[in-house]
């Protein structure tokens, strides 16, 4: 085995979400869009049409750019003006962040992430051995003198500056420009995701961080969250100056995204069909995030809890009170029927014990409000444990 | 950038597809199956009673392992007694090359590959930097004396036993014992990459290595050659020491290989689909091989060049005459109207310059014909140019 494989982990939340698999719990732990929203007859008709008139070229080995078509749709998905050329199509974006670690990353690199930061993405770098290090981050996520302090050594930020997961949270105008400014002086190249910056429930989110500095910027996208995840299929965009060194590295890990896949999703992006389905998305998204927060009010009301207001997004995060720690309080949790992800896992070091994850996508109204009432009475026997 | 990416190079295959993608030049170049043997209509129906009967779920996110019955499907192939709980999914069997290097290669690991070998195997491994070394082989692969001699340091040797990319040749039932007896004495993993052993023309070939030696084999298979590549389905099949590490690598590259693709395939394998399918793949790549053989016979009498006779596959492989550069002809043989592979870059270190690959798959009888004979006239030119 390589000393790389000793450093690899199972994904924490994978492992809840198994245990997590009996029906009679409610899981507010994964982070799974409602299958409500899969435009299944969409994906039937698209299907049926390329095969029926493109069958054998979808079935055949394709380039590993991407579909063309598709790697325009994207382009001009973007708000800055972006090249087709350097539009690389991805076996969903978790693949980007492999690619960019391949090619960023040596052993011992210093790389800078949010604290705490999606877990998905210190799976992806791990592997290629680098010094993970946390930015101090307020509720708008990296603080810019942090950021420019740690800029120096580092080969890259990876920031999510819409609806971040884990926390919510989602970085204003003023501290977008801010980042782009120390990047700009510093050098420090930017890695960029944004998988949910289409699902925002108010208004949108300012420009991404992309937009204000293509050239010192990777941006990854996703059809994950705004059409569905298991087709697989996500997106970055390049600098040219980088670009061929990703395409490299994508040959190398799958050849190619599913020819066939990108196909379809192009059928289905067709007529501006995204305009007509995403606002859907929102609306139910929203209903959900106001049930949650409606809910946690009433049931945590004088218990202590702090927890977030995301205005977009998938995820919501909360903070017990002091002594109550997030990973002892599942076990009580999933006894009354409820299941969370707890917070640490998500924390480049040494994580806070007391944070935990909600999603408030994937159950339904009814059930969010079952949830959190079964949350509190867990957090309620657990308050009288400490003081007992 | 990462001193891994200074290793990288662009696909020498993929290099030269783009020039050759004139219309009035055929490609003997190419890797990819004929697209008249993908079934289009099996897949057409596939889709929609997916959709129809499990789409939301064909849609959501999915387990890292696989879609069980597939997993099952695949275990129940193998000709040795698989537990379908060690067979993992692959994006493409690519993507088992990429995720074997990531867990067995630390940087300047000594990685044992055949002479030549194929280059996407290189392209995946090189980003881990190992140290790769060429086997001594015959027209049978590896030589077990030289495995033996260089089995101590290795962490795996890499072998293609059936119809081998490039050469097209395959391990006799005797040097397939020898080999897993070398492995069996100086406990070498090896990793058995079979994507083509099911295109036999005449005869299946023997056992593959890893159903000799089960526990000490990672065993790689596609649905790429046998149904259509353009889904990007792949397996492998580890023992139970290495999966775990597998399945955090494969999770930390793309999540999962997309859900609705593998359910697709499900579809497509019901009662016995492959049995009726499969022979007719073989029926037509036997009489394309037949047809280039004998254009070969004819067309390069007397012109002092050698040739293999694979017995199924998809490839041959030729030998020029002294002094004739196959990267130098292929320049030529463009300008008359054909296109093919050069061999230098399928081998490990500096490569034989007169060795070139034929695909006998993807050009029909009559466009072989003519792209032999515009080969020798290519050849015949240099060969007086050399005399010249």
């Amino acid at each position: 085995m390589a000393a790389r494989a000793a450093q690899m982990n199972p994904s924490v939340i994978r492992e809840i979400l198994k245990v997590t698999e009996r029906p009679e719990v409610i899981s507010l732990a994964g982070g799974l869009p409602s299958p409500e929203t899969f435009p299944v007859e969409a994906f039937e008709q698209a299907c049926a049409r390329v095969l029926q008139t493109d069958g054998r070229a979808a079935l055949q080995y394709a380039a590993s750019e991407g579909y063309g078509p598709l790697r325009e749709a994207v382009a001009a998905m973007l708000p800055w003006d972006a090249d087709p050329a350097q539009v690389l199509i991805t076996t969903g974006s978790q693949q980007g962040l492999d690619l960019i670690a391949k090619i960023l990353i040596d052993a011992g690199s210093p790389v800078l992430v949010e604290t705490p930061t999606y877990l998905g993405a210190l799976q992806a770098f791990t592997p290629m051995q680098p010094q993970v290090a946390g930015l101090r981050c307020d509720d708008e996520g990296a603080v810019p003198d942090d950021l420019a302090a740690q800029a120096a050594a580092a080969r890259f930020a990876y920031l999510l500056p819409n609806f971040q997961n884990p926390t919510g949270r989602t970085m204003g105008e003023e501290r977008r420009r801010a980042v782009v400014e120390v990047a700009v002086r510093t050098g420090l190249p930017l890695v960029e995701d944004n998988p949910y910056g289409d699902l925002w429930f108010d208004a949108p989110p300012p420009a991404p961080l992309s937009a204000r500095h293509p050239e010192g910027c990777i941006y990854l996208g996703s059809f994950s969250k705004v059409l569905a995840p298991g087709l697989r299929l996500g997106f970055l965009v390049a600098p040219k100056a980088v670009y061929p060194k990703l395409l490299q590295a994508k040959q190398a890990a799958d050849l190619h995204t599913p020819g066939f896949n990108q196909r379809v999703v192009v059928e289905v992006l067709r007529d501006g069909f995204l305009d007509r389905h995403v606002p859907t998305i929102r609306a139910l998204y929203r209903s959900r995030r106001d049930a949650m927060l409606a809910a946690l009010e009433r049931e945590m009301a004088g218990l202590g809890v702090e927890f977030g207001r995301p205005s977009g997004g998938m995820f919501l995060w909360l903070r017990l009170p002091p002594g109550i720690d997030a990973g002892a309080l599942l076990a009580q949790a999933v006894a009354r029927g409820v299941a969370f992800v707890p917070g640490a896992p998500f924390y480049p070091a040494a994580g806070d014990a007391r944070t935990l994850r909600l999603s408030f996508v994937t159950a339904s109204v009814e059930q969010i409000e079952r949830a959190v009432a079964a949350l509190a009475r867990s957090l309620q026997d657990a308050l009288q444990q400490r003081h007992g």
